[in-house]
């Protein structure tokens, strides 16, 4: 699975690195490629995995992969500004507005966004013009005020709430901030081949709050080089989090239970979704 | 034309009205809503003409019309902000960081971007969804990062260039900043119809020039509480403008060529082209 990732990130980094070529030298187009250099490339591969398991080409498959990865990678940018989650370091470097100025990193957020819809709806993705446009229409829906843009929005209120949220209030904050992003891609191959995607519905549903979750145990377990980003902010913070109302060996036990839950979801697939159970796996042993 | 303008304005507003409902009432929503009233409707209206003149129906054109809205939208909200160009006011209303918070007012921009983008693909659209992924791809590259967020890049960084701009800059500049969506817009239809956007693309291109021409006059002559925003600021800033480089009476009268030059490429349309054409007079003798 390891190698596969690897490998899938690699693929993902140099069409990137091609679609961002006409984009010139300017601030923000150096921005652009900084904050979508490095990354785990989960959701990317979650796509090409899923567009595998229905027999979509990867080629086809990396404009919707590198779409989530700009996607993601805006939402990262922005996160990080001042007045958001005011961090200086992500994925072990700088953060934009750090190494530039906070103009250029709303700027280069702003045309990430931009990128990933112009990724999906690009002629040389999913063959139809209808898959395309509802590639692009769940998108903006996962993406936007009722998925993760609102899960950003609550997590930030929880911030300055008189009482710390409950375990069902961050479930549904976490299934808009990570969650919406994490189904779609995982659902995007059904999609693509006009297959059902209720499996891989259930499956993302286990696995974005498994990995929400795990996020909640690096904060608390990890290290900030390992993670290379800062650490242990919500304890300091007093936010409420899994770890937090569940305790560490309860969290940890509930993010285990929810990826047996997502491996079990996608059995009807048999062999072939072997890569996708690894990386369930994956999730919950990471450490950044 | 006003009356046009005015009920194409109204339906706007209220199939804006319809599509936010289901965002809730928290701040984001609210001010999703905020920043979504008022204004003009001008890149609205020219969407719904240009589908007029090609046969489409103003149920299906209502869909890109409130999406370029909401693009344009997203862009005042961050354009607006304390990093970029610090306005408080707009629409003589106070801006959204004014109102709320920065927070707030780059996650408004943002989910407005991703509305922008679910309006334009949505089965409720254009016909084909050949169609409507072929205006997600072009509406997408029009506001990224060889568009609208270029133009606004290049605007920032004149703000500190040791010289000012020549006026072959400035056109640049603003031929993304403001002219890719005004051309997106009046070539929306062709699209959607299936028609050759030439005349109207030629139309936009004058339209958008002489729309950022009048914007710059406006900025020297208008007074802010018509204008409903802060003016005389890229004079206090020293800032090279087309008035600044061509003085008052040049700048006047090469926007008043470039409409003629808008009027005259849509000519082929016969009388169906009236409004656009009183559209393009309109936009050299607002005020606001």
């Amino acid at each position: 699975m390891h190698d596969r990732l690897a490998q899938g990130a690699a693929r993902v980094q140099s069409h990137l690195d091609q679609v961002l070529s006409p984009f010139g030298d300017g601030h923000v187009a150096l921005g652009m490629r900084y904050a979508t250099r490095g990354g785990k490339r989960i959701r990317a591969f979650l796509v090409l995995e899923s567009a595998r398991l229905h027999g979509v080409s990867e080629s086809s498959a990396l404009w919707p992969a590198c779409a989530i990865e700009a996607l993601h990678a805006y939402s990262l940018v922005h996160d990080d500004l001042p007045a958001m989650d005011n961090d200086d370091m992500r994925r072990g470097q700088p953060t934009v507005h750090v190494k530039w100025d906070e103009a250029t990193a709303i700027l280069v957020g702003d045309a990430l966004q931009s990128l990933a819809f112009e990724l999906v709806s690009h002629p040389e993705g999913a063959a139809s013009g209808e898959t395309r446009a509802n590639l692009a229409l769940t998108l903006a829906r996962a993406a936007g005020g009722q998925g993760m843009v609102l899960g950003q929005a609550l997590d930030i209120a929880a911030e300055t709430a008189p009482t710390p949220l409950t375990l069902e209030a961050i479930t549904d904050l976490q299934a808009g901030k990570t969650g919406a992003l994490i189904e779609w891609s995982a659902t995007s191959g059904a999609v693509m081949a006009g297959a059902d995607p209720t499996p891989l519905q259930t499956y993302a549903k286990a696995l974005g709050l498994a990995f929400q979750i795990q996020d909640d145990v690096i904060d608390v377990t990890g290290d900030a080089t390992a993670a290379g980003k800062a650490v242990g902010k919500d304890a300091a913070a007093g936010k409420a989090t899994f770890v937090s109302l569940l305790g560490l060996v309860e969290a940890k036990r509930r993010a285990e239970i929810l990826v047996e839950q997502a491996c079990e979801a996608i059995s009807c697939y048999g062999g072939d979704a072997d890569t996708l159970q690894q990386v369930a796996r994956f999730v919950i042993s990471r450490q950044t």
